[in-house]
């Protein structure tokens, strides 16, 4: 393809992108939703401007790892073993209830299990970020209930990737018998567990070191480099890219520097992040929703009990949090908005032929689904609910993706 | 192409790139030769690790057009009409006189008209970065040669891109009759004052109001967006992209958020000129500098030969400004570093096929030659001329191709 040609392309994937998340901000939503149904709008099923063609898609899957990466600098590891009994407990819930949930409905619409596990992995993720920006503009960041579901929901990310990471594993080799399993489940962990404790050890001297070079630009550089190699070593073991892209965002979390790092990735990774949700639309085919088309009546079926059961399992795991004084429908509420991590495991099960177009636009569907379902009901439930003592918990950093507004100032919130 | 094998590729190449930076600084030359050679060593012809593949060559090809925006936005074009005499002088001399060369030397080893004049606009260029950094680096920045050749590098950068616009658009057009060569000039001259016009009627306007939305990263999106329209605008009207992208610098660089526009830009643009100066290396065949390959004899001679015109011909333009009190045979030799232009004319000049892989090689070998043949004849020449009363000239603003190292403090000076 010619240069200027794929030029044209990348300013129209922008150009929609910037459209999308400013109308979703203008209608209360999160970016990600404008971005994905910007996509939509310019791709095949409607306006034709922009194919998924192998240029593109290339950008999109190295923004795929990317995001991957900058989840991965959002999450201190140590941090998981501080949440308390409750967000363990929700964490549990939020991830077994879907995953049987969404396993079972595969099944029963007469999947293959390997197919089923992965759909049943795909429904545990939650968008952290979307919770958050709900939670802030209800003003109800700073209530028991709040602190809760941000414990979780970071939780939820490192559990619903790690199941993922077996679960692609299986899906890309040859079987799933008991010893493949245990196989996969070993590598994944050697591979998260590994990495983190190698580099916990490593990490910090080796950038300490790399910043008495006196070039310009090496973190940045070097921060790249890291995240791709441990892409491409995850893949060597077998795992998905993106796995490896989450290990090293995790392990350069635990450094001095990770600030710095996330500040000089942040407008690189975000262009090439923004491509890809853009192109997750792009993707999406909307005649393959259609029932009246042939022979996928089965999967229209499947793809809406999965709305529902992704919706109403998350909904009702907040209910395993027994022994505490709190709302605990609201709990379950708030680990039901879905986003740029269900979104990057749909977009693999795609490329990887786990499941079909119709299911892959049922996936977005989810998303959009979930962002406004769940707002107008985490209000009701958090009606009642008055803040605690005390400064509100300071939600995890978020980069371009999912905070691309202004923040508010606390002296803004109600 | 794989992800995971797109990914290692990217790594190994930014590694190689930041070696090659580093090792050339401790020789004291110029990163981009190290950037230069350590595509060399890890392209088909030594190591093979990295192949002149799709994928990154069109990383690479998105890296040549930012680069020539970033080159676009360092030049504020009213400043051209600031420069003196003697700079005016020495501009007409130094593209002159080696497109003349360059031209003469390729139809005397019988090549045709087109691809001649071709290597005669590609060696008008020269390297303000370089150019910039040798005085520096000689304490001699605050001498008045130092001031012409500054500002008739900055008027040759215009004028060897406005050159090679007309030319390009006839190598790649049918012919070179009366009638093209004046459509041509027309195309370009009205392309690139047209797009200055009206960018400096509207472009500032907009980047208010895009401002005022309240999206992040708008500033940046709408930089990349609007370089790679005018890359695609220039195709349109049969230019090359890489004008279009100069043009977009030209007119950014007028309005008040340039230094802004810089900033965001510049981690994004520096990470993919990076790898488009490894690939630049990466594309040399050595085989084909091998004199006793078969057929190539003639081809090798004519490179050796457009080696030695680039170099003297640049050389001796300081003696056609007549009538200044001032060491003129520092002024063609500060004219005479070749570096990132000469390699985008010689990147577009192979992939248009105006030329083969040896003269390609030895136009790389030009850019080593000129950077280690220009430093010590100009601090020959300016060895005896004493600074002028004042501050020094501020040297042009560059950004991280050029500039990887920490800037010396003016008292660091001696």
């Amino acid at each position: 393809v010619a240069i200027e040609h794929i030029l044209l392309l990348i300013a129209i994937v922008l150009v929609a992108a910037r459209i999308g998340s400013e109308v979703a901000h203008k209608l209360k939503q999160p970016p990600v939703l404008g971005e994905l149904i910007a996509g939509v709008i310019i791709g095949p099923s409607l306006l034709g401007w922009v194919e998924p063609d192998e240029a593109l898609m290339m950008l999109a899957e190295v923004g795929a790892v990317l995001l991957l990466f900058e989840i991965g600098l959002e999450h201190d590891v140590t941090e998981l073993f501080k949440v308390g009994r409750p967000a363990m407990l929700l964490t549990a819930g939020a991830v077994t209830i879907p995953f049987l949930g969404g396993l079972g409905a595969a099944l029963a619409f007469g999947m293959e299990l390997l197919p089923a596990l992965f759909i049943g992995g795909m429904l545990t993720a939650t968008s952290i970020g979307i919770t958050a920006r709900v939670l802030t503009d209800l003003g109800k960041m700073n209530t028991k209930e709040a602190r809760i579901i941000i414990g979780a929901a970071v939780m939820d990310d490192v559990v619903a990737l790690m199941l993922m990471a077996v679960i692609m594993g299986l899906v890309s080799g040859e079987g799933a018998s008991a010893q493949d399993v245990v196989r996969h489940i070993g590598l994944a962990v050697l591979f998260l567990v590994g990495s983190i404790l190698v580099g916990n050890r490593f990490a910090a001297r080796l950038l300490r070191w790399l910043q008495r070079l006196e070039s310009r630009g090496v973190l940045n550089v070097t921060a790249f480099v890291f995240c791709f190699l441990m892409a491409s070593g995850a893949h060597l073991v077998g795992l998905s890219p993106i796995i490896g892209a989450f290990a090293a965002g995790l392990v350069l979390a635990r450094t001095e520097q990770v600030m710095h790092v996330r500040e000089k990735i942040e407008a690189s990774a975000d262009l090439l992040i923004l491509i890809f949700f853009v192109m997750l639309g792009v993707s999406v085919e909307i005649r393959a929703l259609n029932p009246f088309g042939s022979g996928n009546v089965s999967m229209i079926l499947l793809g809406l009990s999965l709305i529902a059961v992704a919706l109403v399992a998350k909904g009702v795991s907040g209910f395993v949090v027994f022994g505490e004084d709190v709302r605990r429908s609201a709990l379950g509420i708030g680990m039901m908005p879905r986003g740029e991590v269900l979104m990057t495991f749909a977009a693999v099960g795609l490329a990887a032929e786990v499941f079909d177009q119709t299911l892959y636009g049922f996936m977005v569907l989810l998303v959009l689904a979930s962002s406004l379902v769940a707002p107008p009901l985490l209000e009701r439930a958090l009606k009642r609910v008055s803040p605690l003592e005390g400064p509100p918990p300071r939600p995890p950093l978020q980069t371009g993706w999912i905070r691309p507004y202004e923040e508010k100032k606390p002296d803004e919130m109600p």
